[in-house]
C-alpha cells in the first residue's frame, strides 16, 4: 500500500516588548496587548506565576497588577490568586513545584485559551514556560523576565525546562511564548552578582557575531559595571535582538546538530555541575569563554591582541575568569566534561572558536594539551590580576 | 525603546508506511528507513519501549528486533532492553511508569539524535510519545502502531498525552514523529472490540468528509464486521490518509477554536467518564457519533434516509448505539458533559452537525430538549434491536 508522506509548517509570532513600569494604570502597554488578542465569544482566563525572590523586593506588584486587570483588562478573568515560587535553581528542582502548578491550571479552569504569565528570573520562566507547554498540550505564555539574563537572552527565546533527578534541564520543549514584556525597572532590585552574570551572553553573541556590538561594550564597560541603566537597556535590547535573530534565521527547535549559541558553554556546564551550581550560569559562561578564547589563541586561530581585549571586557565588568574546579583532579573532570559534551551532541563534538572578534568557526575536536594549557594560563592570569589588587 | 517583533516557522515531515511482517529480515523498509537516516559522525542509539498486551500476544517479536537491528541495522545501536510497559489507560495513569520511561532514556544516553520506538495502542503510543518529547526537549520518535485505531488516527497523528490526577490528556505535546510503521499483520490477535472500536474514528472521517469513503463502507460492512484484513487494510489506509491530510491543510498544533474531528467526540468524552473508561474511546465515539446525528436529524438539517444508513451501518459492524449512562440522573450528567466541553474550548462552544452524510458545519449551540428527545430516540432505538435479536 502506497507511502503516505506528510509535511507542514507551523507558524509562530511573539513581539517582545521593552517598557518601565509595565503594571502602572498609566502603561497601556499590557492592555494594548490584551485588547488585540480578543476574539468574539471567548472567555479568558489569566493566571500569574511569579518569582518569590522577585516578590520579595517588589511587594507592591501582585496589587498593582489586580487592579491592572480589573480597571484595564475587563475581559480576561484573573485567578483569585497570584501564585509564587522559590527562585534559582530550586524551582527547577522540585517536582512538587511543577506538579503544584499543574494542579492551580486545574483548579482555575485555564484552558488552551487562557494565558499563563510568568513573572521571574530565568529558572522560574523555565519552569512555568515547560508547565504552561505540557498543561492541555499548550496554554499561551506571557513572559515577563525579571533578571537581566531572562531579558536578553532565555526570557526572549523558545525554550523551557526543568531538573529531573538532579540531571539540569532533562524535561523540557520548545514552545514560543504569545508575547514577552522587559520590564527594565525591574532590574534595580538584582544583586550585583545577577546584573553581571546575564551580560555574559551578550559578550557571547557579540563576540561571534557583531565585532561592534564587542566594541559598544569596551566604551560602556565601566558604566556597566558602575549599573547604568541606559547602558545596561541597550545592551539587553541588542542581545535579544541578536538572539531572537538567530532563532529565527537558522533551526528555532534546534533539530540539526549546530548549536553556535552554545558558545562557551561547554565547559560553563561542567563547571556548574562541579561547583553544585553555585557559581550562576553567567559566571560559568565568562570562564568558558575565556577558556576557549584561550585555547583558539593558543592554537594560533585568534590573535592575542583580540584575546587580551576580550579577558579586559570581563575582568573589568567583574568576571572572576578562572575556577579552581577547572584544575581539579588533573584536570580530568573538565576533560570529562568535554566527552560528556560530545555524548549530549550525538557523538559529533562541534564546538565554537573564534578567529577574530565578531567571527567564529566550529571544530569537530580540541586538543586535551591545549585545553590544559589553557586551564593554566587562566589561573596565572587570575591569581595575577588578584595578586595585583591586592597591592593596590 | 523599539518592539522585537519575533516570526518564523517549523516544518515538520514524516512518511506513513503500511507493510506486512516488520521486523523479518526479509523486509527492507526499517533498514531503508535507518539507512536514509544517516549522518556522518553520529553514533545514533535506540530504545525500544513496547505494550505489554501486545507483546503478550507476539512473544516473538522482541528477538526478532534485536536480530532485525544487528544484522540489518549495525550503525543504530539498539539498547541493552526491551521496555515494556501495561497497555491500555493503565499506561497513562501512572506517572511512575512515565518517570521509569524518562529514566531509561537517561541510563542508555538516549540523546536528541537517537530514537525512541514506541509500538503499542493509543495508550502506549501516547504514553511514550509524551515522554520521548519532553525528554531532552525532544527525541526522535518512530511509531508503530499495533491496534486498529491507532493505525488509521491516533498513531499516524501529531498529538501525545498522560493522564494527572485522573484528569484524561491533562499533560500532553504537539510533537510529530519521525516515522510511522503500520503493520497490518499485528491486527490479528486483536480482540474483537478493540478490532471495532478503531472502525468509529473512520466512520467520523467519512461522514464529515467523504461520502464515497462512506458508501464504501455500506459495501464492505459484512466483510469488515467479519474481520477481513483486505477491507480493514484500505479503510485504515484511507482513514490515515484523510487524517494526515487535515492536520497539514489546516491547523495541525490546534492553535484556533475550530476541531472537525471532534465529531461526535462530546458526548464520547462524557460517557467515557461517566464509564469510567470501561468502554472504548471508539465505542464511545459511535454513540457520540448516534447522538449528533439523531440530533441533526430532529433539528431539520440531516435527511432521515441519511439518517437511517448511517445508524444501520453502525449497528451492523456491532456497535451498541446507546448507554444507560446517557440517561442517568435525567441526563444531566450529559448535559454537563456538554458545558465541560465548552468550556474546555474556551467558553465558545463549537460543534460539527452534518447536513448530509459526507458534509458539516459547525454550530455554536444545541439545544437541550433536542438532546434530550435524541438519547430516547437512541434508547428506544437499541432495546428494539436488542428484542429484535432475542426474538431471532
Ligand atoms: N530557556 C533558556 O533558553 C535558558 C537559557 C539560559 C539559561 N537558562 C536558565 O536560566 C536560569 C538562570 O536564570 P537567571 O540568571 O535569570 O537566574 P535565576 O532565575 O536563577 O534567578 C537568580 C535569583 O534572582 C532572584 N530574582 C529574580 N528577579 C529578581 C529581581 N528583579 N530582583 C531581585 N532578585 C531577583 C531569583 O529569585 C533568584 O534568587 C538557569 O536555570 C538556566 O538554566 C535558560
Ligand atoms: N494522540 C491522539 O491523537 C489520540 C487520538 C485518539 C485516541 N487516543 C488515545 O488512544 C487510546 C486508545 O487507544 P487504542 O484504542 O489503540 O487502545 P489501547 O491502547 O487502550 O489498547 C487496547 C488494548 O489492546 C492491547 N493491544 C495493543 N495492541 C494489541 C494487539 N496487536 N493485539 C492484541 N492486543 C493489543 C493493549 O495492551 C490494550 O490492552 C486512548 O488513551 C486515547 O486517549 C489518542
Ligand atoms: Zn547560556
Ligand atoms: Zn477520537
Amino acid at each position: 500500500m502506497q507511502t503516505i508522506q506528510q509535511s507542514f509548517k507551523v507558524e509562530y509570532s511573539y513581539a517582545v516588548f521593552f517598557t518601565h513600569y509595565l503594571f502602572d494604570q498609566k502603561n497601556p502597554l499590557l492592555k494594548n496587548f490584551f485588547n488585540d488578542y480578543s476574539e468574539q465569544g471567548f472567555q479568558r482566563k489569566a493566571l500569574v506565576i511569579a518569582d518569590e525572590g522577585f516578590l520579595h523586593h517588589h511587594p507592591e506588584i501582585p496589587g498593582q497588577i489586580s487592579s491592572y486587570f480589573s480597571e484595564s483588562v475587563p475581559q480576561v478573568q484573573l485567578a483569585s490568586e497570584i501564585i509564587s515560587v522559590p527562585g534559582g535553581e530550586t524551582a527547577k528542582n522540585d517536582i512538587n513545584t511543577f506538579n503544584r502548578l499543574v494542579e492551580a491550571v486545574d483548579m482555575y479552569g485555564i484552558d488552551r485559551h487562557s494565558f499563563i504569565i510568568a513573572i521571574g528570573g530565568g529558572a522560574v520562566l523555565d519552569l512555568v514556560g515547560y508547565a504552561a507547554a505540557v498543561s492541555h498540550r499548550g496554554i499561551k505564555l506571557i513572559r515577563i523576565p525579571t533578571t537581566v539574563l531572562s531579558q536578553n537572552d532565555s526570557g526572549v527565546g523558545v525554550k523551557n525546562s526543568i531538573n529531573f533527578h538532579g540531571k539540569k534541564n532533562f524535561l523540557g520543549t520548545f514552545a514560543p511564548p504569545v508575547a514577552v514584556f522587559n520590564d527594565l525597572t525591574f532590574l534595580k532590585s538584582l544583586d550585583d552578582r545577577d546584573w553581571r552574570s546575564g551580560i555574559a551572553e551578550a559578550i557571547k553573541v557579540a563576540l561571534i557575531k557583531d565585532a561592534a556590538f564587542f566594541e559598544w561594550m569596551e566604551e560602556h564597560v565601566v558604566a556597566l559595571a558602575h549599573r547604568d541603566t541606559e547602558s545596561m537597556a541597550y545592551l539587553i535590547h541588542r542581545c535579544a535582538e541578536m538572539h531572537t535573530d538567530h532563532i529565527a534565521g537558522g533551526d528555532p527547535f534546534e533539530f540539526g546538530s549546530s548549536r553556535p549559541l552554545d558558545f562557551g558553554h561547554w565547559a560553563a556546564h561542567k563547571l556548574e555541575y562541579l561547583t553544585n551550581f553555585e557559581i550562576r550560569h553567567g559566571e560559568a559562561v565568562a570562564i568558558g569563554i575565556a577558556l576557549d578564547c584561550v585555547y583558539a589563541a593558543k592554537a594560533g586561530r585568534l590573535a592575542e591582541a583580540d584575546l587580551n581585549r576580550i579577558l579586559e571586557v570581563m575582568h573589568k565588568l567583574g568576571f572572576e575568569l578562572y575556577h579552581p574546579k577547572l584544575s581539579e583532579n588533573d584536570k580530568i573532570n573538565l576533560r570529562n566534561g568535554l566527552q560528556e559534551f560530545r555524548e549530549h551532541l550525538g557523538g559529533q563534538l562541534t564546538i565554537m572558536l573564534l578567529d577574530k572578534i565578531g567571527k567564529g568557526t566550529e571544530v569537530h575536536e580540541l586538543d586535551t594539551g591545549i585545553i590544559s594549557d589553557a586551564v593554566d594560563f587562566l589561573s596565572a592570569f587570575q591569581s595575577q590580576l588578584t595578586e595585583s589588587k591586592v597591592l593596590e
